[in-house]
């Protein structure tokens, strides 16, 4: 059967993009020279990205399909084969894209004899301290490490139970150079356990043990939420715009205000920008230089993933495969770890939390747990129903009980038989399948808007959280 | 069909390296600490790599002949599928006994304070300073991109036109790194060259291109003398003892002794060992710490070669794909650019250099050239003998002239029309044809044996070119 047509692109608009991305590049070396210049490096390298992934999707597909990573859209009514794994597409141009960064983050020959005659005012980064790039080297190793894996998941197409640890592996570099770096491992003691930890704490070899499990954590996270166009490809948009966001609260911005939050009775403050101050970085250049680092790993993620969500969109004309979550994920756990926001971090992940807490009696085996656990598509009316796992045994107390529990919250639908009152089926422990449950029927494109919606609004709790909230269990120290 | 049996493995001996492997890495911490620890944990990880290789390779090769990884072997009388691609297993624990490497080579908390107090006599390398740590690490991300655009090659089946530069693409990181750290791109001009161009010259963005070149010489070069059981990995396996025994000239030996080559009238001298002079070194720590790093990099790929040449050999019961060409090339590249003796490394590939020269007609498209221009195989006789290539057209001139060149050198057997004294037919202009030729039929595991003798008749001849007779054209400059 003939391969989907792909998604035609108006090449013009796209085109148009290289003078612009091209001239990102180029403004570090133009008067007036920027305080940041490989921040608009990383702007023209992610439109780059962009430009190179949307172009090189349509491109391949049928080299991907000829190597037989291809797949049928289970929500549809045709059954041409679509390319499989086309994440690896995306993360190639990202990672490769971060590769030819770095002489223009760690080395900027021309600009330094300028600017030691005329200083900038206020903090200024015209280049990374050279020991930044072993860090940088080291994330880069571990994302490359997540693709490879991600891809062999692809092709092996490895049990789910078994591929949990995977990222475990691919962490391991940015362990290694932690380590051999001398790594903080000093966590801050919310205020409440003070008198019983002291305000810092060293979790020593446990704070390795939390950081292998972060990068499990961001990518299976990502990759249990799968199954309709668009989902995998929108979260990581989304939460890759949360970090970005939250970076920007920490760069030396020529302009400066102050978010009155005092004004709702909160004690907590949110200062943007300054040339000095650098909003909430309050002047260290230490934080600034983290979330720099942050944000260009977040910008070519943001390129590469809108690029993918054009041909991924309903109806899909390419499927992300197990790479992008991998890929993705990792790069979560890299600014994470490296920039030393985790907490904030995993806030960004709450439609996730939710999904995770909602499936696990279904990972771990309380519930039946089919292989696929996508909603079901009527073909008749084009929606989806939320699909349903069938106990073939009565389930045991403890399971009835959960099930109930979610019920009560409006979480599942429970067929439960008339006369004996034993369950016998329930929809099935999905986030996806609890929007159905809630909204009724759904069309796939409304479906994943919704979807989307909250992942949106679970970023802006997050960051309510993160400074409305915080004051609550932590001071000022932020080390 | 069913697929090959794997063959066997006396476990017990191999399981008895496990305790000896173990003792290697905890060596540095036992009394009295050698001068360089990071050496005896090198030597552990690589045997663990050994005994992971060779087991893993048997153990996975259902799963990748289930995942459509598998070929025939085009010169056997069985046609039962083999597993293929497997040299990414070589390269996944290569890659990552490197990665668990860093914190011994780049950190020794145990043993820093031990040593302050009571230091060792000679050059000692502790730990490696934190700058070598991006170096290392930028050598590692272009061995996993070597690896990842390996397999791809092996999913794809990229044709071989396209397939030539594909190892520049992984040299990116360690060009762009090398270009962070304001890598050297000197050299250090031959004697007869002097008077014009003056003892160093610059050779700017040269440089990187011949650091690219390199690159691609020492994976393509391996990857087109193929085609018989055992032939790539040997090849392998020998360049990386060549460069290893290379590496211990310049390392810190309590013995130490000269080779008296000035009895053979040579003013070159080749001196071994000593804690202070260190051999070749001659008492530069900068040259212990490049071959030390180039060490660290071939002693676990003699491991994995090994490993899978173990069941590489005739009858072969895995293949390696394209990934153990492009991961082992690369692995050549690496050192040869980092610890800054490419010329020497050159010197080992020459098997590589004279079968590249021999094909180079085929490949610029003077000769017709077959898509496989392995030996043709004799189902009686079990023998092998030199394939060919047919001229559908009568050659050039300049084609003729080559090829009468090359039959009078011996290089190739010419079969010419009898009265017009046209060439129609020519050996398949490859090393393997040649020693066919020069030796007549042998069987496929007389051909590898003969590929490894000119292997290391190659390496012996590099010895002493560098050693007996650099010092025609090079002064004791090594910068």
């Amino acid at each position: 059967m003939a391969a989907v047509q792909p998604r035609p692109l108006p090449k013009v608009l796209f085109l148009g993009l290289i003078p612009v991305a091209s001239w990102f590049i180029l403004r570090p070396m133009l008067e007036p020279y920027p305080a940041i210049p490989a921040f608009y490096s990383s702007l023209g390298f992610s439109l780059f990205a962009f430009i190179a992934t949307i172009y090189l999707i349509p491109a391949l597909g049928p080299t991907f399909i000829n190597a037989n990573l291809k797949g049928r859209d289970l929500l549809k009514i045709y059954d041409n084969p679509i390319p499989e794994s086309m994440g690896l597409i995306c993360a190639s141009v990202y990672i490769l894209s971060l590769i030819i960064f770095i002489p223009f983050a760690f080395s900027t020959p021309i600009r330094e004899q300028v600017l030691a005659s005329k200083p900038l005012e206020g903090i200024t980064v015209p280049e990374f301290p050279h020991q930044q790039l072993s860090v940088y080297l080291s994330s880069l190793l571990s994302l490359v490490l997540a693709t490879i894996l991600g891809f062999l998941d692809d092709v092996f197409d490895i049990r789910w139970r078994h591929k949990l640890p995977i990222p475990i592996i691919a962490s391991i570099p940015l362990l290694m150079v932690y380590y051999a770096e001398h790594g903080n491992t000093n966590v801050v003691v919310p205020l409440p356990l003070r008198s019983i930890f002291g305000t810092l704490i060293n979790l020593g070899p446990l704070y390795y043990v939390y950081m292998a499990l972060l990068s499990t954590f961001s990518t299976n996270s990502i990759n249990i939420l799968a199954g309709i166009n668009g989902s995998e490809a929108s979260q990581a948009l989304i939460i890759a715009l949360s970090v970005i966001v939250n970076d920007l609260l920490y760069l030396p911005w020529p302009v400066d205000f102050r978010i009155p939050l005092h004004l709702l009775g909160s004690p907590a403050e949110v200062e943007f920008g300054g040339v000095w101050s650098a909003g909430m970085a309050h002047g260290s250049r230490e934080l600034v230089e983290r979330h720099l680092l942050s944000f260009y790993f977040m910008l070519p993620l943001v390129a590469v993933c809108s690029a993918f969500l054009y041909h991924n969109w309903y109806p899909a004309r390419a499927f992300p495969g197990d790479t992008l979550c991998y890929t993705t994920g990792m790069a979560f756990a890299v600014v994470g770890i490296q920039a030393h926001f985790s907490k904030t971090l995993i806030l960004f992940f709450l439609p996730q939390i939710f999904n995770f807490l909602l499936s696990s009696p279904q990972l771990f085996g309380l519930v039946p747990c089919p292989r696929h656990r996508v909603p079901r598509f009527d073909r008749d009316t084009n929606l989806l129903h939320p699909s349903k796992a069938l106990f073939l045994t009565p389930p045991a107390k403890v399971t009835t009980m959960i099930l109930h529990i979610f019920s009560t919250l409006g979480f599942v639908e429970l067929t439960v038989h008339p006369k004996t009152g034993v369950i016998f089926e329930t929809t099935n422990l999905t986030i996806l399948n609890f929007f159905l449950v809630r909204f009724g029927p759904l069309k796939e494109k409304s479906l994943v808007k919704v979807l989307i919606c909250s992942q949106v609004t679970g970023t802006l709790l997050a960051f309510f959280i993160r400074y409305g909230l915080a004051w609550l269990v932590y001071d000022g120290d932020r080390r």
